[in-house]
């Protein structure tokens, strides 16, 4: 069962004003759409992803990398890890049965492939956008058990881009595929409350005391 | 007169795949969309953006800043300054007048007016469009002289973009519209027949010894 007394009571320490943020904000927020990277060595590129998640509404990013909260570049995410919802694994083959496990169909974002032009892509189902490195690209693992390929049409010299660039381009475009779709992308009424407790006592200075005491009155 | 005796002497010297990729490219060039960046003391970025015009079609890219082609980041424009013209100016006023001469609109990108949604953005006339810097966004000067505004949706915490990525969504959306819309976005044929002789010469070990030797003949 959701507190909704605890949800009242702490939302009274912040402002209205934020109050009425953080609803807005997770009213198009999603979790229809997800991002999964692959190689997070590339601190900048990953950080840079995060923050284009916040910006598009992307709520989870799945990362194969335990020690990824640790390292992460705060001046590039701007702040977004406080808000997006970063989950590690050890593994390609792990971040990707837990996405299939969650229903995700899994797309491999490539330049090289066949893939599907992003213009054509409308996602019909809960979809895991796999982005890799820059230089390789995405691993056989993923190449091979994907449902399906995703590129950005190019036209230019170069066939490839800057892969937080190329991330960015993509989920800004899927996103407000989805958005005009009629497909069910918006958060459910619990994970939505959830995050708004969630956001709400992150906000607050010494929040747990704060709990103590409601839970003692 | 363009001396196709010329092109067809010099493209003897480049191989036949390299002579029909350049075809290939340039039927996908477009000087209908142009992209200024004011500040361009962001290096990383300014040759970030470069490389999203080589990789989207854009021919030609304005700086403020006469200095430019000394100071690229090579190893981000990845070879991208060979391909797209880059033209420099002292000032702002000059940037604006020169492209205003040439018959574009500016089209100031910015989060923060209120601007036309990207999506929406369907030019209708040959668009110059400008880009400021991270923290300060675009001169005053642009701002008020600008003849539309345009910005990509955001729905999270964060109200802003890394400029390349604000640049690259932006360049991407704005050439897949042109491409699909009955504009006559492509280079003229004298354009392309210079283009194709600028980069065959581009491409040639001592062209100049070569050219001198076909006067000569």
């Amino acid at each position: 069962m959701f507190d909704y007394d605890l949800l009242g009571y702490l939302e009274g320490f912040v402002s209205e004003e934020r109050k009425q943020r953080f609803v807005e904000i997770l009213k198009n927020r999603t979790k229809y759409i997800t991002v999964a990277i692959e190689d997070v060595f590339q601190l900048h590129n990953t950080s840079a992803i995060l923050r284009s998640c916040d910006a598009f509404g992307i709520q989870e990013l799945h990362v194969v990398e335990d020690r990824f909260g640790n390292r992460l570049d705060k001046n590039i995410a701007m702040g977004a890890e406080q808000w997006v919802d970063v989950h590690g694994y050890q593994t390609t083959a792990a971040c990707m049965d837990a996405l299939k496990q969650k229903g995700y169909q899994i797309i491999a974002t490539t330049p090289h492939e066949d893939a599907q032009f992003l213009m054509d892509f409308n996602p019909k189902s809960p979809t895991a956008l796999f982005f890799g490195t820059e230089k390789e690209g995405l691993s056989e693992e993923v190449m091979q058990k994907a449902d399906g390929f995703l590129k950005i049409p190019m036209v230019g010299f170069s066939e490839s881009l800057n892969v937080s660039v190329s991330a960015a381009i993509i989920l800004q475009q899927v996103t407000q595929q989805i958005r005009s779709s009629d497909v069910s992308w918006q958060l459910s009424e619990m994970e939505f409350l959830e995050k708004r407790l969630d956001w709400t006592k992150k906000s607050i200075k010494n929040v747990e005391g704060i709990i103590s005491r409601y839970h003692d009155h």
